[in-house]
């Protein structure tokens, strides 16, 4: 990208720092960019700018938010007794289009994983454990199925299990939909080990 | 994607209004942007803005250039007696990434389609034409090998024939690395068409 000018190349760089942008991907990017007029690459400027001005994390639950305290965590319909645990933000969003949860959340912000330097003291852990004494007596972990997902599933049931809370986790088995002959074999055995009586 | 906190909803939006970006990819890059530091977050909206305000059109070749003429019209050890007509400024990219080309450029800016409305009025083609009298001896038309791309070359080529300028276009084939099993047949028939005496 040496001979590119350098604005286009300082632009090309930034959006090659966002999360799957590769080289190709950066420059139609940056040429979508020039080729939107004036006011709109200033609407963008600014939409980046006010999302990392006014979004943080909720006091309470720790997923992001505008407001002091986020819509789940002030909305009284929603049971405080349950707080479902992911991993990020977008675990939410995917877990709030189902529409059936109506317990709360709590967002660790990322897994335990001593490959990449992250032990429970860089996850919301903490925060987790402030909120049980305000009468919560299930959680359910839902960290994704992966090695690091499940060990912080593991370490926070441990670290759970001495206040007499119910921790549980999310059902794994075959996607709906989908197909036995394409299924993993671990996939295949937790659906076998999880499998119930048809009622 | 109505459920989404504003700012966020707002970054979405901006990420979708980019080429080829769609709601799960905007979600995943406006996630990136928040996870990014506050002042990483100020870099990248100053780049769009710098991008859009410094770069603008080279008033001899109409490429991009961030300065009063672009760095191949400033050039003069470029061929002025060869210009080679391209869609647009990702093509003089491609084009200078060979190191062969020694000419120099006129970029277009789109190709004539009359299903979306442009026109040859919409093209850069008077500036084109404009630059004739300076010695042009040849005019390579590479425009891309689409339909669109076909017709503009023709139109070209119709439009400078009183000029008494030799109009060519690049070679069409079978691409270097390329399978002759895996060729579309249209590519095929002209690579047969266009076939050389072995030297």
């Amino acid at each position: 990208m040496a001979d590119y000018i350098q604005p286009l190349q300082t632009l090309c760089e930034q959006f090659q720092r966002l999360s799957g942008i590769g080289r190709k991907t950066a420059l139609r990017l940056a040429f979508s960019v020039l080729e939107s007029s004036e006011e709109d690459a200033a609407a963008f400027a600014q939409a980046i700018l006010d999302a990392k001005q006014k979004i943080h994390l909720c006091p309470i639950c720790q997923n992001l938010t505008d407001r002091e305290i986020c819509t789940v965590c002030d909305d009284d319909r929603r049971d405080p007794t349950t707080v479902c645990v992911v991993e990020d933000p977008r675990a939410v969003l995917a877990l709030e289009k189902v529409k059936e949860y109506r317990g709360r959340y709590h967002v660790l912000h990322g897994v335990i994983s001593p490959m990449n330097g992250v032990g429970p003291d860089q996850l919301k852990i903490k925060e987790l454990l402030d909120r049980l004494n305000d009468g919560v007596t299930e959680v359910i972990v839902a960290t994704n199925p992966t090695v690091e997902g499940e060990a912080t599933a593991m370490y926070i049931a441990r670290l759970l299990s001495p206040f007499g809370i119910k921790v549980t986790r999310l059902a794994y088995g075959i996607p709906m939909g989908g197909d036995l002959e394409f299924a993993d074999e671990i996939t295949l055995y937790r659906a076998l080990e999880g499998r119930r009586t048809v009622e």
